[in-house]
């Protein structure tokens, strides 16, 4: 029940702050027999990795990842897989300036009060550069959850500050810096993070996620829900402050003829649901929406305190992203299949054997438009 | 690891189906010594029993708890505490002609798929009755927090369906059949709940949930933070689809210098973190909000399908709230409660010896105001 | 991670006190599909409760056994299965005389330096009487095992304080009041017996279990080895000193090639690893022997301390087993049989699609002289 | 619930092969403040470090750690202490012969049986090597303990073979290359094992385990007991098939008035319990025995099947040690280390604040001699 681990069967333990000797984790409880190597990994860990374009940070970290353990000839042998990321670029003077005030927004001042010392060097370990590991774990379940059920998992930036972000295909997300399933709307975005990084300020950012393919049963009624293992997940993930699931927040003011999700032999006729009933999947498509706050470190005067308890002005320079969120993608996607990986574990641990005699809706062909009108309920920041 | 079990260190066990013999928990790590009797847990379950005014279902549950063991002349002596709850009004008719069709927005396709057979009375375990364990064992966890800390928890009814409640006074909350912390609304909202109910809708709802007096430092880094911990059972409790923490989705659209928390020797000067940063408390009120989905009993006809995957048409009559959110409020508390319980016995277990030469700001005085200037940068739907 | 639970995915919580209103235990993940009544479990509690015999305490507890949730219809249904036994004898006054002083031998000491406050009558919690929730929980487990798998566990009395009981046959084990695998030495146990509870003495015993059928596979590397669990379980049973597997201390004096179990393809020579390598069963019967230490109450004075820390001597009246190890034979069984349900359930949900081209060796018909000759390697007490 | 990590709130995973990368842990859990560096840890290790004498292994493994996170500025952090120590002498050709022959008393057979794969280089995980991070991981567990609680773990070698050693004093245990407690015998001993060592053969050995200075009240009732979680731990040790505590196996035979440990104002008479009672800590010294099996891995010939099912006969050269029982001293240290670390920390979650007006009796003292005696009682090896 180690704090700083993700997960039952598929455990993720990560460990290392941001300017130590190095980052990584350790993944216990991988399935055998499945081909795993670096190449594997190291894509979504340069999806994360900051110095992509000048709308994030520019600080240099190669993050590659080095495999020490439980891969043999090629293979996950069924034990611990450790995964290193070495530090590099740790430019420590750039947070000289900060090692006695607390930054507003940051974890300074409620680490130091808990543990009663405190690595500041980069954040340590509130850094976001922690989401490192965890991204390459959730590579390895990325792997295993489409090899063995076609499940994907697919995430896209919905609003970055003001600007709401028309949903037009995932395959563009690849194809713009802001990770945007949208292609007319880049200048306008390039724009105005252009304006915000030369104010100085930062902004919010909203995530979707969304898994699909993931099968009818996964979960539990209480408490170990899907989505609540799915919240506890994102909610964990460095600067969010909101997560939704289906409908979200938009379901208080639905009526119940407009939220509950009808039935049909060919599938369900919506997914306010978010693809989770009772805690357990339905078999639509899995539906995140996740919160993200703008960054706080600022180049802009701040009030706070020092650890004498003296009011003082902080204003934090060093390489920061103005939008947090930016990046967050690839992390949001990681969370959601680590979740997912464990709970197909779990499922089978329990259930394996159970027949059902009523045949499973074929929701796959409902599911899009499904998600659609869903998403549509859930006044998605993706309408227009 | 048990996934009916929730905390590691206060763990409780629900065990249970609406209409099976009882229903209950088995509360584990409850410090010894505490004043403990069924008078410090009824009135919390007698909050969320139904029955109480013609807003909510009229099933007729006394809801009476016994305590089996972890008790001993009137005190808890650190062994288990198990709660056992009598089922009385079990009218199974009510539910028989739904033995055989999926109810939308309902975990009956989903039970069914997963474990290959399912207790349908009552919704069996994915009734909402389940959440009574919860509450009582909420309870205990509420009475040692405010002992020990100071710590209470307050929860009130936010908005109910379209209608935003705007906070007057938590001392409303207990005048009213709503939870609403509002005294001059109460009349329309009655008015708004009876042609609901009339017209065989039901709608959604918003709660929010603040705990004050939590001490800085609870909480962790990575994984196991206190928001995501939060997050986790927040969305855990039946019919959630959404969770913020403090500012929560506003923090979207808001720039860095009006998200991140001033801070100044006499407090902090918002509190759109919530209470907390970096998955640690940071002394301030905890916010929490969650969205309700509109209750998927209703009279209505709605398209599903049976057992045999035919197209049917369904309504559910029997006695449904045609508000699930109403009765939310005191369950909210409870699991927040349950959360912090759990964080503070992990604090201390770690960080028992830790002195922190740093004064902690005074942050009581500064958190009441604070909280409302976060909450209004949150677009509390409590502003009018 | 609740202390008082016992298994990761079949997991067992455990609650109540001799005295208290009742006892019990919640069964977390129990498969669904599988037909279940009382009378799958009565009979182990009616083993293991006292009054069977003169050999035993006199103490009246039916133990009759209530199954709360978790079975719909015959069947369980894969949620918690909650099972209470109503305490009745109480004769709390046979115990009043030790309320303020610490029996020798016993928790009394422990319990109060630990929580400040201990429930005295009948021994509260540390009482023999709380091994009734776990054989409850171990018969449901057993049931599984058998039906899924073609386990089966069997335990037997190898020897009672000073006298080693020839195996003869398992046939005999529910012949006698002992659980002696043999037909032939009874009357002598009889005498043993008869003498030593008007001596007023205790004696030791040492119970072998055995549980057969068990796959190749179950187990992990490090640490949640199978021996490892086992050795947990075993040495949790009240009164347990001393757990071996397969030739236990024994091995001490081996040589190499008197150990090492060596194989053919049609089977394994012998069973010193007492079905059990590198922490993963090998297919081979799992042995296993463990010592259960006197009675600690007893009529004869012993010397002691009261609470005021003062010197006194106390003797145990009421009613006691002279010696615990006569009843221990269903607890162990029990406490087997729970390990191997837990790793039966992880092994699949790691390893559920593992295909080994390597048949496995037919151990099956030479087990049991192996595991005859590996208990003989073992200086088995059951060697005359 | 990761099976490859250890302890709860000390929760240590292990990771790594014996010829891959790298092996390691990760601490999770530590207290904040302790000055902690490498020269910590490495003492202990390299009392475990094969190539110490001629009667060990000579291969060269330097097992030099490297601490990766958790530390700064001299201290712990109270975040994950990451330790990392990479392989070199990786001969793997040695063990090219076995790569298709399953090793009689090795884990080749179920490793396969279970994974389907499995890296046989040096044994893989299943590699004595894999116990050198528990050793990193004891060392700080240890540091912690003696500082806090001035506990203070002591192991030595009280059997070798069929040689008995006396007891006589633990300042012996560092003057020879058995760790054991003796000056007079060590000659005696070197000549056995040279024959043994010439002969190809190997024999086991009895490990003595003391933990002084251990305050009362540590530990659970059910099911999470102290002597229950030592077992696991000390089960959980290569090569291991036997743990007693206390009087262990001789309790058999004991009377009531033999084995319970009677109290007095000045302690206790005796220590027959091993300082454990009713799962919790008396305070008296906590004293384990644990038996472990000859090495399997000998140079004569043995019968087994390779993967085609087919009988071979095999024999082990390269570099082995004639008896894994030598070096297992300072591991079992680490397992009991790591035991009460875990069990400090869950008591004091619960039991922060109970305050005992009985005063503790003076256990000190008494415990010396009463050690002395309760391992007479227990047959002790040591005893001539």
């Amino acid at each position: 029940m180690s704090g700083s681990t993700l997960g039952k069967l598929f455990a993720v333990t990560n460990f290392g702050e941001s300017h130590g000797p190095a980052i990584g984790c350790v993944i216990d409880g991988c399935p055998p027999g499945m081909a795993l190597s670096v190449d594997d990994i190291q894509p979504d860990l340069d999806r994360r990795k900051p110095g992509t374009s000048r709308h994030v940070t520019q600080r240099r970290e190669d993050d590659r990842v080095e495999i020490l353990s439980g891969v043999y000839d090629g293979q996950t042998t069924g034990t611990p897989i450790a995964l290193l990321i070495r530090n590099e670029d740790q430019k420590s003077k750039d947070y000289g300036n900060i090692a006695d005030a607390f930054r507003p927004g940051h974890a300074d001042y409620t680490y130091l009060q808990k543990y009663g010392i405190r690595d500041h060097r980069g954040g340590g370990r509130s850094s976001a550069r922690l989401t490192a590991p965890t991204v390459a774990a959730g590579a390895v379940a990325k792997k295993w959850l489409k090899q063995k059920y076609g499940v994907v998992v697919n995430g896209y930036l919905a609003q970055l500050g003001e600007n709401k972000i028309p949903f037009e295909s995932l395959v563009h997300v690849h194809d713009n810096p802001f990770f945007a399933a949208n292609a007319t709307m880049i200048a306008e975005l390039e724009t105005y993070m252009d304006k915000l990084r030369k104010s100085g300020e930062s902004c919010g950012a909203r995530i979707n996620v969304v898994a699909s393919g993931v099968p009818v049963g996964w979960g539990a009624p209480i408490y170990d829900r899907l989505d609540a293992a799915i919240a506890y997940a994102m909610m964990g993930l460095n600067a969010v402050k909101g997560v939704e699931i289906g409908a979200g927040f938009a379901s208080v003011e639905q009526l119940g003829t407009q939220h509950s999700d009808e039935m049909t032999p060919e599938g369900f006729l919506s997914n306010n649901a978010g693809g989770v009933l009772g805690g357990i999947s339905t078999g639509q498509d899995i539906t995140v929406s996740i919160a993200i706050k703008p960054t706080s470190s600022i180049r802009l005067d701040r009030q706070t305190i020092n650890k004498a308890g003296e009011s003082v002005v902080i204003n934090t320079h060093g390489r920061h992203d103005p939008c947090v969120g930016i990046r967050a993608t690839p992390i949001a996607e990681a969370y959601l299949a680590l979740v997912l990986m464990d709970h197909a574990l779990l499922h089978r641990a329990q259930n394996a054997d159970v027949m059902v005699a009523t045949p499973k809706i074929a929701s796959s062909a409902a599911t899009s438009s499904a998600s659609t009108k869903g998403r549509a309920d859930n006044h998605d920041p993706n309408e227009a």
